[in-house]
């Protein structure tokens, strides 16, 4: 069964390590197919399956729990009702699982088959995923399919190929012979054992954009896993373990290697389960706060974190002015500027900048990426599928209360849902800032709001850039400038700071474009950051090889 | 001069990447190839070379030292003198370094070239070197520079090998196509870059073993390394740092990208460095206690780390018990039991086992194996040769007490060093005990004594194999049995607990002897060991891949 697994997935898995290799473009599972080229029954097959969930028990079982909890509210404005065994017993929930050895066994062509197959199984179910991320972290529809569940799952299908490459870059037997004359000859057997219980503690905002590469990272490795979703976007992940659970008892293994662990609101459980002997890899990407409690407090384990950081635009110069700020109005835009990777700070010198259609005014910017941004979301329902709703009241509220902090360049338009009235649809903020306003521009952004900073020129921009990312860290940097000194010294500073840097972007890439294979997604150099999605620092601590030898 | 280097070394480092995948036997620097095949002048010079050193200043500079500091006294009776520039302040220690963007710039294969080179020119001073090991840790001569050197060097060699692989395996340019209709294409440029400053923590007992590799894992990553040896092993080290310092000069790079930072006895340095937010990996092999230590403080940086903990061998039947006494004398005997790979503790059933000799109870396993060590040891001069001088009072002490806490089955004695009065050259003690007797064979040893534990059948050896492994780790373990079943039974716990396993060896090898490039040192799966010496998981976390993309 499992070679017949392998073997079925065999060609796209050596595609991809080539993939992972070369890093030009490849998509298995058409992470920039948008949702509409699928049969129009397939996408609403997905809609009602998702609302089939709702005000439902989850129908999934998990050691160490009773009775059941329910979490989750749409931003979309309803409460999703969907009700989930409670975990009640963390001692229960970690014990020794009796299936563990054979899917060690399976060795890593098992693994991977299996794991292949349960990809396919939630490409199957993409639309009914995508639905469940819609309304838990208000991602617009066509965002949730391509880049929750397509991304996602071209993401976790790098993991298979990064694991399957290193796990058996070394041959599983070999023969020693001792140099010295007539010395013993001795056999030894390598095998990769996992290195204990994997958490994968979901965020809100991508439920399975961080979660998925993690599960399947660890789960190939042969490790156990046990998924912990945010309580406000448990049902992603809860329909990710049921796949996973589907494809293993079919395959003939423990259902218990991929578990669901789900705590009330206040229950902490992701504190109490990361703090565990037993928990030997922790995944978490999410707020800054975590990372740091995770590395105060969880040494037993390696940890997989990233956190958000002051993403910098350095806006020095540029041939196409009109083209930048719609590049810049699309990243702004998208999500509403809740992805980790959006713009965070636009530095732009006080004197201006030079354009095509002569010097422009941090002011004349800011009106550049307005009109941009009007012809971007003019129509509402198509800024909807843009913007998506606030992921929660406090995004909202940060949104304002950072508008009161400058002057507001670019107001907020609220944005009626025809479907959804309670649905918070809102076009981001641009916040007006000088350089002595550092107390709000490196602060923690919740989206929905991006700051432009007046610095007196390019040199403060870089800076500035600079100091941001080594103290907050950042996800994504950028920078437009027709010199190619000031590009080259905004790479260095990039490389400095460890931070990927898109240079004079225009047309349909925007800084917060990644793609799978190609691009990497965080460089694990910001501070409490340390995971890379994905390299080999992403696999190859999950696993161990332990050997075996005797004389011949 | 880069590029020279690299050509230079390339094809030792192309059979050291072949090597490392089929895990045959593989030695550049000529691991098993005895100290006397060299030429009698190589070694006199060597130790005139080391002697030279005594009661003087060592001539290396570091930044935020002043004054000296002498702390080393060998084993052999005698204190070493040398003086070393002693840190008092760590912030201009760790003071970012002018070179370090040359050295990542110099890329994967420029390092490479000059990593390789520094290997050469230590391999060229290893008798040197070796004798300050010898007079820092006790060993043997001629484990001093078989193990201490030359070992360390293909150790090295071997990190060099997995490291250009992992850091090479992504194509360094690549153009992307977007593939929607007339989409973008963007150029993409891969740069590996260093984690951070690391902190390599040196040991006394294995000063340069555990060092060396990590040094050089961390140097060739684009890191800036900070040793900070042992206060009673420097000399290794400082011979070390100065060679590292000569070829990174020669090649034109700021030779402080490797420093050596010395404190006086009492300053707790390593402590005050490891927690150092610039300080991203730290590398420790020694005493579970500071293992833990890190776990518990310094989770800003990554980990490596070694403990010693619980070897067992599970005694369950033999067909050469006279091969079997001979090959578990040879594996107590070397270094006097002070290795971490040494036996901890030999499981034997209180009815005794089967063996072609006819059945032998625990009392005439012990007299087979002093039979042995009779055979091995019976000369002095030989003797010296294997078992060295124990490293400090601590470890008499702690044997004397050992003896105390049982039955003496084999007693210790004491050999007059020809030379060295005041060397403490002493056989290991066996020491008979019961399965009670959990609190004297689960501790810590600090080596010169062996457990010979009586178990009531081979399951509960192998239960009490499993039990120790996975409360205090282990390094090795080993089983002698005719059983295929009980060889099998003791195979999976092995795997269960991750403990690399040798089965029934006879000869030459023996359950301490790691080939390099072949056998796994450790597999980080003890509790407070996170290190194996050598896998991926040992380079890859030590860069990091940043990436820059343009419009075509």
């Amino acid at each position: 069964m499992n070679d017949v697994l392998f073997e079925r997935h065999r060609e796209r898995l050596d595609a991809a390590v080539a993939a992972s290799a070369s890093r030009g473009y490849f998509s298995a599972f058409g992470e920039s197919v948008p949702p509409w080229s699928y049969p129009a029954e397939q996408s609403r097959a997905g809609t009602l399956a998702f609302r089939a969930w709702l005000d439902e028990d989850f129908p999934i079982a998990a050691p160490g729990t009773d009775g059941t909890v329910a979490t989750e509210r749409s931003p979309y404005g309803f409460d999703l009702g969907v009700r989930y065994p409670r975990v009640v017993d963390v001692d229960a929930l970690l014990a020794p699982v009796p299936g563990a050895r054979a899917w060690r066994d399976a060795g890593p062509d098992g693994r991977v088959g299996v794991c292949s197959e349960i990809l396919d199984r939630l490409h199957a179910r993409g639309f009914e995923i995508a639905n469940a991320v819609r309304h838990t972290s208000g991602q617009p529809i066509a965002i949730a399919f391509s880049y929750s569940v397509a991304s996602a799952l071209d993401r976790s299908l790098e993991a298979l190929a990064w694991s399957w490459r290193e796990m058996t870059r070394i041959a599983p037997t070999t023969v020693w012979q001792s140099p010295a004359p007539g010395g013993s000859q001795v056999e030894k057997t390598y095998t990769v054992i996992p290195r204990g219980i994997s958490l994968v503690v979901g965020g809100s905002a991508f439920p399975t954009w961080n979660s998925w590469p993690a599960i399947f990272a660890s789960l190939v490795a042969g490790n156990r896993v046990v998924v912990q979703p945010h309580p406000s976007a448990v049902l992603p992940l809860a329909i990710t373990v049921q796949i996973c659970q589907e494809v293993l008892a079919e395959a003939g293994f423990d259902t218990d290697l991929v578990t669901l662990a789900v705590g009330g609101c206040g229950d902490r459980l992701h504190e109490q389960l990361a703090v565990r002997p037993e928990v030997r890899i922790i995944d978490f990407m999410g707020p800054a706060g975590f990372c740091e409690w995770l590395e105060e407090r969880a040494g037993q384990a390696v940890l997989f974190t990233g956190c958000p950081g002051v993403n910098s635009v350095v806006i020095d110069s540029t041939p196409d002015f009109v083209g930048m700020c719609d590049n810049l109005a699309l990243s702004i835009a998208a999500c509403a500027g809740q992805m980790t990777t959006a713009p965070h700070n636009l530095l732009v010198p006080r004197a201006g900048i030079d354009t095509d259609q002569g010097p422009r005014s941090p002011r004349e910017v800011a009106d550049g990426i307005a009109a941009s941004l009007d012809r971007l979301l003019h129509h509402d329902r198509g800024a909807i599928e843009v913007l998506g709703a606030l992921a929660s009241p406090a995004v909202l509220a940060f949104a304002e209360a950072a508008a009161r902090k400058g002057e507001v360049l670019i107001p907020s338009r609220r944005i009626e849902h025809p479907s959804y009235v309670e649905a918070e649809v809102r076009t981001p903020v641009l916040v007006g800032l000088q350089v002595a306003d550092a107390d709000v521009y490196s602060g923690e952004s919740l989206g929905a709001v991006c700051y432009l900073v007046e610095t007196a020129d390019t040199e403060e921009s870089i800076a500035l850039f600079y100091l941001m990312a080594s103290r907050h860290g950042a996800v994504t940097a950028a920078v437009y400038s027709t010199s190619a000194e000031v590009v080259e010294e905004v790479r260095e500073v990039a490389l400095d700071v460890g931070v990927a840097l898109s240079e004079n972007l225009y047309g349909d890439v925007v800084v917060n474009s990644v793609s799978s294979f190609s691009d990497f997604h965080g460089a694990g150099t910001s501070p409490a950051s340390s995971a890379t999605i994905l390299d080999a620092a992403y696999v190859s601590p999950r696993f161990r090889i332990v050997q075996s030898r005797r004389q011949v």
